[in-house]
């Protein structure tokens, strides 16, 4: 088998967050699924090789969403009207609840996994529910389809509801199991995922951060979202010194690679060590705005050099297009602008968050430099007049105003998943 | 022929901003292109009327666009990372001078009177450029498709570019010379257009309040869109008490039907000249975040009894999309509550911003409620499982996660415009 790939077209990416990298009609090559070089004309070495060849059409990384509930997908602008702390109680919890039933998981999963494909978002880290089974229903549908991801079984023992909550034991025992049957995907792959801090004990802390430590497994969990829950947090764990002082002191905050979702109000003795522990910070502007969180400052965090990616937050977030994610951090960055002055993120800075940024969690993912895994997308932007738009143009248009409509072909680990 | 016309599906409506009006399978029933009543079974009379039947599908009233930039649509995702003054500078004044060019116009306008037919935009508030040709042909353009709205030859005679101004006596001329060709239409009427203050001479301001008196022809501009604009129009205009006062002193501010888009900072003495002169104020959120304008207090000025309704404000806004837009509407002012307090928009609230709220303008226009003109959208929501959702929940989740692909039949003054 030919182990040499070349596309052709007009690609776009960031290398940093300053700038959006733009070769017209180049030919991308890529080895063994990594990324070789991008060529102006084709080496004379790959001369026979046949070119997957989309001149005039855009080629972009694929995108990454490190944080998005898979069955929420099942409640998606409902309930919208409340608050976190209601909207939970009212509707999410109940929702969680029905994914005992595989028949149910199935239909809501079969869905969310074709939907994440159609939107171009080619790795994800996704929160599953309590239920061991139907986590796994999930793991093997995103296999199948052949996305990258990384899956959490969710631990709650802890002021759940009736209906959704787990034993310690039950919760620790099951998500071991997961662990030990994941671990080795080359694609879709555990990660430790308590719910957050409030709905958690001690005790479930505790071994969900030896856990990690043990079997080498990444964290995410949520991290102050909202201003009713970090004092509930506080009052839960008076003896933390901050949020995030309760995960880090149960191992769960950067001993592994750690992704926290929100982080809206964190102090400046938090954000250290938050920076000490390189934790990812995972900014999910809809879900801000649609439950009344608050406003994230992404552009200092990402000035500060925090790590930081995008987050589609279904269904706080209402849609799974990682496109418009990008656009509502660009627009809540410019309400924070209109307010502190400080400035707003730039396309390049927040196409950078949901490519590169994001990718880092992945390893060598998001972008298209020397070694860099290739997960891309073709854009067909034809209809856009695409003749009078320089690349980075198109690009920023094709963020703004396109839809999965637009996208044509999606590669994963080299891979074009509309043929598997 | 047959004058009478009844439609059953599930039907929803806001008569007032606090609720959603739903029915079940109900029976719309439309005589002589105005709402009869809905009814639970047909009535005898009506027994032998033959039933467009949209069973199960969601029947709403057509969305109202009360402030969008037709040539604009060119632009949309560009030049976003600059603020209003630069914006126009650097991009929109350059984009508006090609439509004199009438086979551009004629390219442009074509896709934004499909694009907003497809959005299930049935009536709308338009600026077109200086150039009367082609603002004829977005007239006749938009005739031709069905479409219900005021377009505006824009007015600028002041502070434009070389190559986008008109002279004092042309502006007036050519706004006379389509006020006189269009005002009997029944659906696609002229409304006076000085782009704002700053852009037109006291000349020009007095002939244009003299022209909306004389013919009885109602009023769009801008209005307090950002804090550097408020600043010129006070060194411009320094004899007026306000912005809103500019306007007034020359007849364009409520003494024929006026809509000023944006308001963000308006002044109490302002917003007592607006509600004596029942301007109705047009907020236009995807506009006031892409470019930084500012956050607008839309439900504060709804509880006050100001007249409001919602704008894409394409090319600012990037999206034709009035769902998306009332998402906006709503997500901006939760984003103004987690700062003051003060309560954010409800769904209802919202919908009733981009229905009948706006539909006012055009008289008895977006509601379901009996005399009004049957604007109205057939939604296809099968795939979202509806058997388990209450109407209103549909309505919700279409507003949120839903687009075109989902509006599959478009009812205007009584006519389904995919017919025409």
């Amino acid at each position: 088998m030919d182990t040499i790939k070349i596309l052709k077209g007009d690609i776009a990416f960031t290398k940093s967050p300053d700038e959006v990298t733009t070769y017209k009609n180049g030919y991308l090559v890529i080895k063994d699924k990594k990324i070789l070089g991008i060529y102006e004309t084709i080496p004379e070495s790959f001369q026979k090789i046949s070119i997957d060849d989309y001149t005039d059409q855009l080629i972009i990384p694929g995108f990454v969403d490190l944080h998005v509930h898979a069955p929420q997908l099942d409640q998606v602008g409902l309930g919208l009207d409340k608050e976190l702390m209601d909207w939970l109680d009212v509707y999410t919890f109940k929702l969680e609840s029905r994914f005992q039933d595989m028949d149910y998981a199935k239909e809501v999963y079969n869905r969310f996994v074709d939907q994440l494909a159609n939107n171009g978002t080619t790795r994800s880290c996704i929160f599953a529910t309590i239920h061991k089974e139907s986590t796994q229903l999930l793991f093997e549908r995103l296999k199948e389809k052949g996305l990258g991801a990384y899956v959490g079984k969710v631990n709650m023992d802890a002021n759940g509801a009736k209906y959704l909550q787990e034993s310690t034991k039950e919760s620790i025992e099951d998500t071991r199991e997961i662990i030990l049957k994941y671990s080795n995907d080359p694609l879709v792959k555990p990660i430790i995922t308590p719910r957050f801090a409030p709905n958690c004990t001690r005790a479930l802390l505790k071994a969900l951060g030896q856990l990690a430590n043990q079997h080498n497994v990444p964290v995410q969990s949520h991290l102050s979202e909202n201003k009713k829950e970090i004092q509930w947090v506080k009052k839960l764990f008076p003896e933390a010194t901050s949020y995030g002082d309760v995960y880090n002191h149960y191992g769960l905050f950067g001993q592994t690679p750690t992704l926290m979702a929100h982080g809206i109000y964190l102090e400046e003795e938090e954000l250290k060590l938050l920076e000490k522990q390189d934790v990812t910070i995972v900014h999910c502007p809809d879900s801000n705005m649609n439950i009344a969180s608050g406003m994230m400052p992404a552009r200092r965090y990402l000035d500060r050099g925090i790590k930081i990616g995008l987050g589609s937050d279904v269904g706080g977030g209402h849609l799974l297009s990682m496109s418009q994610t990008i656009v509502r951090a660009i627009q809540n960055s410019k309400m924070l602008q209109t307010l502190t002055g400080e400035k707003a993120l730039t396309m390049s800075e927040a196409f950078y968050m949901a490519t590169k940024g994001g990718g880092k969690f992945f390893g060598k993912v998001g972008s298209f430099e020397t070694g860099y895994t290739f997960d891309g997308l073709i854009i067909d932007d034809e209809k856009w007049t695409k003749e009078r738009l320089t690349i980075e143009e198109r690009l920023n248009r094709f963020i703004y105003v396109g839809d999965d409509r637009n996208i044509i072909i999606r590669y994963i680990n080299g891979v074009d998943i509309n043929l598997k």
